[in-house]
């Protein structure tokens, strides 16, 4: 238990650290005239965004608050409330920094690839580490204070209810802005993209730090809490309190080797930055596992629950490996799709389709390997099986910090790339801003790898946290109720998908038709004498965003507890399996199908099959704009909705009986 | 026992009705010699197609069933050799009069709408009755020999193996020959549809009566049979012979049911001939309703499982009227799909997707209703509740003989249409054959329903019989050996699907080709004076479509298999468990989405949105392109996958051991 302090330190240390990087890259010089406006542009929206998103999670959370506060007393209404808002706070915080690293990345790209390396890459880590940081401090206080995991569980979903928010919305959001903007600017008008007179496009690079950066930041921020948390049930469930500390101090052992390997990360001379960030990802791993064996060590843990994490964590690493596989421009998948995209765009939606289905395997393999290596590794030690899962779980978020602070880089200089080119700077820097953009896309391969891998075992160790808190002991999969649960949970992910791809094309007609009417109206706007009514835009794509979150945000909310109440306690443990077996297979599907279309176009117009304005290259688009929210809207959101539901389950568990059915 | 006659006797009495009207619609007049022309190379086409099925079913026949021998035993060997053997001839009986009622309707279609209503409803009885009446023979003679479910079970499985082959593999032909002749005839030589100057046209017609006869025969037999042989395995388990017997009871009720709502089929003046199809349909429902009712009372059944059994057909209804809703042109998901399209494919495709998968809702919860129903129900009147779920699919095929017709009458009315208007019959007479196919597309909304509900619970009673074989008594979602083998199974069905499409894609490019040299290289050939050589595409179709089989089928066969010996009886059950949840969502996504943008296109040809060469339809063809190896490969091969690894599973069941993770 005096371990326990470990973990608010750490957190504390965290904080301070993204504290000193933000002010570090804050000071840092901050571009021209061009390049001010253009950030100060884009801040302003995103601000926007943000305002109607909070106002959004206020709402939310007032009324589940008040639910909690009716069945379950004011503690958990509280921790329900402090984890809302310190996700919130979290996400804040990095979009911040965010939008104020991109522009002086690109001004720092004029003393050299370093020198813009480490002002996007510390940007970066003020996201990560605020979010581990602020996540740790959270989670460790409300158990101090409480001694409850239960209580810890409200925490949890407090973030998880901002995460399902600021995912799918943020996700329709960037879609509707990126469509608007592409289908009248660029197709219509004919004029570049990210060119200042498209009213659309100040949404539109909006959506980029929305998307990526609140979205994910609010992702990682929920699966890191839910992981803990579920470890901790599962460990309460024991009756040690040991084990109860333990997820906790491991995750203070995480993000100091989170702090140290961000440390490590610099380019050598003529190193590509993609192979430095995965090296930070690598080394913070090694280091953690050195942490890990001290950490279990110095508390007495079994040696087995030491290889549980271990095992959690290679695996992270070998399925954030083989993610590649499927999305990358030197492999059969990507280039097959290019190739028959010459034959036209239908052949390329079967191609991409087919490729993305068959890319669910090595993850899936990957992450059936995690689960049975940390279970069987910690039954033979003679701990629980289901709680070495957890620890997997666990061990492989530890390193989130990191993982994060590489993963907000690509956003950065994704948008530091299109600053240098619109404020006109040279050619040679604009080169510098492509090759860390290009950086970007190589680590991203790895640890998306590493976050879907995370989140399916985070899942199913909150699976077996609503059994243990249900009093399910045995889920019996020949039992009707049951087989009817997994049935329902099944289908949430794909009528999630489905809801919330439908309102991306819902809201970009209202989009298209905004875009057409200031081109039409404001007069001078093409000429450039005028400019666009840039706010009406965000405000649109941000309306009909949160509008449209009302129906699939209820679904998720309101049909674990109607499974429940109806079916039983058996049927909604059901409910949660069906749900996690294929809200995985979709969330791999979406993601990499959308990846592997957008590679192929890229393919393409790099010069093969044609190359760019060719038949092939016409085709590649078309599979592009099917797989963008595939990749950007429904597949990203499907963790979350898994989470969420997973959450709700046990939250509600205590009071949910046997059901109607009862009597089978 | 002595019941049990009523079987072969019912058996009988539906083959001897088949042959009737086989002849009866064999000696109808055959049309001018153009008709006889196109019918006969159609004819020869088909058959090749045929021959080259049978010699694979063969080898893998030979393979398996040696295995058979060696590890079970003569006896289950026999039975599997005769179950694809039968399957087979029913197939081939089926082939053989709807490749000779299509063009006897097309010449009937001159003496009116009613006359050639009849030779293509007859025709289609041929392979309803013989269908059913060769399989519940078989089931039942061989229950007569060797009084073993067990034995049975090979039977099926050896009807399974061949569905599997002429269903994935029909769908694989089909879509090649129609892309072949399409892109190359339509679109590059600009000849119109079914013109014999494309070399791939026979190709291509015998595609339909591969894939929707053969294919769609197969897979019914599949199902019928596996629903009786779950449903006396259950029973046997019982220990009652009753309960063993009951299935092929009410199997041969409904066979007579089937044989006398045929003879009630008849359109009234001025009615829409779907709707008689219909009628027939539901007077079968009610006809063996009430013989339900009377073989329980006779062999002294308890009520409850007279209402599981009907419990299973009211929902098989109920199912068969809400299918329609996302594919009728009358409703929001195909107009909303249509109207989008004039935003361009990518549009089109998302729509469609999305609608696509939000059309699973109704289906999944009519299969939960029925499922709960059925149990529910049999375990109120004290009987077991797993029993009532099997007897409820046994009820819903057991009327599978006017199903089957009513179905098999869509592809002759269809081919009936193509005939009459390539032998250039007069308009009036191509209309009457217009109306008559509109009539299948009627009656196809409702079959289809019933073939969905059918299937999903045949394999969930599949499943409980494989519990019951393999001695798995609680199969408990809480055990990672479980856990895994349901994420393995449900990647079983997508990657079929991905797997299946590939091909499609790999062979049309193949066939593309061939038909592009004939163009080139037979002289006088556009002109019409040279004959292109037909059988060469038919049989590039038919080889690639085997040849592209052996890796999915191969995987549907030994992956059960594989997953059984190294994780156990307990992770194979998951394993299924897992592939029926994503295999009964897929199989009713992929259809509905194809049918979806097959109806937009249609909609927007109709006049709609811009109509026919507009820019919506352009994208509408791209979205139907996409959906048609949805709905007629993918889609339709999933059923059998399931239902071939269920009966894989159960047959394996008793030599399946702990696997090596007995410890988890």
């Amino acid at each position: 238990m005096s371990w326990l302090i470990l973990a608010p330190i750490s957190g504390v240390i965290s904080i301070a650290v993204a504290a000193y990087l933000y002010y570090w890259v804050v000071y840092r010089n901050t571009a021209n005239d061009r390049m001010r406006e253009i950030g100060g542009a884009i801040q302003e929206g995103s601000n926007a965004y943000l305002k109607r998103l909070y106002q959004a999670l206020a709402l939310v959370v007032a009324i589940v608050g008040i639910i909690l506060i009716l069945l379950f007393g004011y503690k958990t209404a509280i921790a329900y409330v402090i984890g809302s808002a310190f996700s919130a706070l979290a996400g804040f915080t990095g979009m911040q920094v965010a939008l104020r690293a991109n522009s002086r990345t690109a001004w720092a790209a004029q003393a050299g690839l370093n020198k813009a390396f480490s002002v996007a890459f510390f940007g970066g880590s003020v996201i990560g580490l605020s979010m581990v940081g602020v996540a740790l401090l959270g989670v460790s206080i409300l158990y101090y204070i409480f001694r409850d995991p239960s209580i810890v569980l409200g925490f949890s979903f407090g973030a998880s209810s901002l995460a399902l928010l600021a995912k799918a919305g943020g996700g329709i959001y960037t879609k509707t802005a990126d469509i608007g903007a592409d289908l009248v600017g660029k197709v219509e008008m004919s004029i570049p993209e990210d060119d200042p007179r498209n009213p659309a496009v100040v949404a539109d690079n909006v959506g980029d730090n929305v998307g990526d950066v609140a979205g994910m930041g609010a992702d990682l921020f929920d699966s890191y809490v839910a992981s803990m948390v579920a470890a901790m049930i599962l460990g309460a469930a024991s009756r040690k309190t040991d084990l109860v500390v333990l997820p906790m101090v491991l995750s203070a052992a995480g993000i100091l080797s989170s702090v140290l390997g961000m440390f490590l990360v610099r380019p050598k001379e003529n190193e590509d930055p993609g192979d430095a960030l995965n090296r930070g990802t690598v080394f913070t791993a090694i280091i953690f596992t050195i942490l890990n064996f001290a950490v279990m060590r110095l508390l007495n843990m079994n040696i087995g629950l030491f290889w549980a994490t271990f095992a959690g964590m290679a695996a992270g690493v070998l399925i954030g490996f083989t993610t590649d596989y499927f999305t990358s421009t030197d492999r059969q998948a990507v280039q097959r799709t290019a190739e028959v995209s010459k034959t036209g765009s239908a052949i390329t939606v079967l191609s991409g389709f087919s490729y993305g289905l068959l890319s669910i395997v090595p993850s899936i393999i990957g992450i059936c390997i995690a689960t049975l290596a940390a279970w069987y590794i910690s039954a033979q030690f003679g701990v629980s099986g289901v709680y070495g899962v957890s620890l997997a779980a666990v061990g492989m978020l530890a390193i989130s910090g990191m993982v994060v602070s590489s993963d907000a880089y690509g956003p950065i200089v994704d948008n530091a790339k299109g600053i240098a080119e619109q404020s006109g700077m040279e050619k040679a820097i604009v080169e510098v801003a492509d090759k860390l953009d290009a950086a970007g896309n190589t680590a991203k391969a790895i640890t998306k790898g590493f976050a879907i891998g995370a989140a399916a075992l985070t899942v199913l160790a909150l699976f077996a946290a609503y059994a243990g808190t249900a009093g399910v002991e045995v889920l019996d999969l020949l039992r009707p109720t049951v087989i009817i649960g997994i049935f329902l949970g099944a289908m949430m992910p794909p009528i999630f998908s489905a809801l919330t791809i439908l309102s991306v094309s819902k809201n970009a007609f209202v989009m298209v038709n905004e875009v057409r009417r200031q081109f039409r109206e404001i007069p001078g706007l093409m000429e450039g004498l005028a400019r666009p009514d840039y706010y009406r835009c965000v405000d649109i794509a941000a309306k009909g965003a949160l509008k449209e979150l009302v129906v699939p945000g209820f679904l998720a909310m309101a049909s674990p507890i109607a499974v429940g109440f109806v079916l039983g306690k058996a049927a909604l443990g059901g409910f949660l399996g069906g749900s996690i077996f294929t809200g995985i297979i979709f969330a791999l599907f979406m993601a990499n199908a959308g990846g592997l279309w957008d590679n192929a176009k890229k393919l393409i117009e790099s010069g093969a099959y044609g190359g760019e304005g060719s038949e092939a290259h016409k085709a590649a688009v078309v599979g592009d704009t099917v797989g963008d929210p595939f990749k950007d809207t429904a597949g990203p959101s499907i963790n979350t909705l898994i989470t969420v539901m997973s959450l709700i389950a046990t939250v509600f568990a205590p009071i949910i009986g046997a059901g109607l059915f009862a009597a089978l």
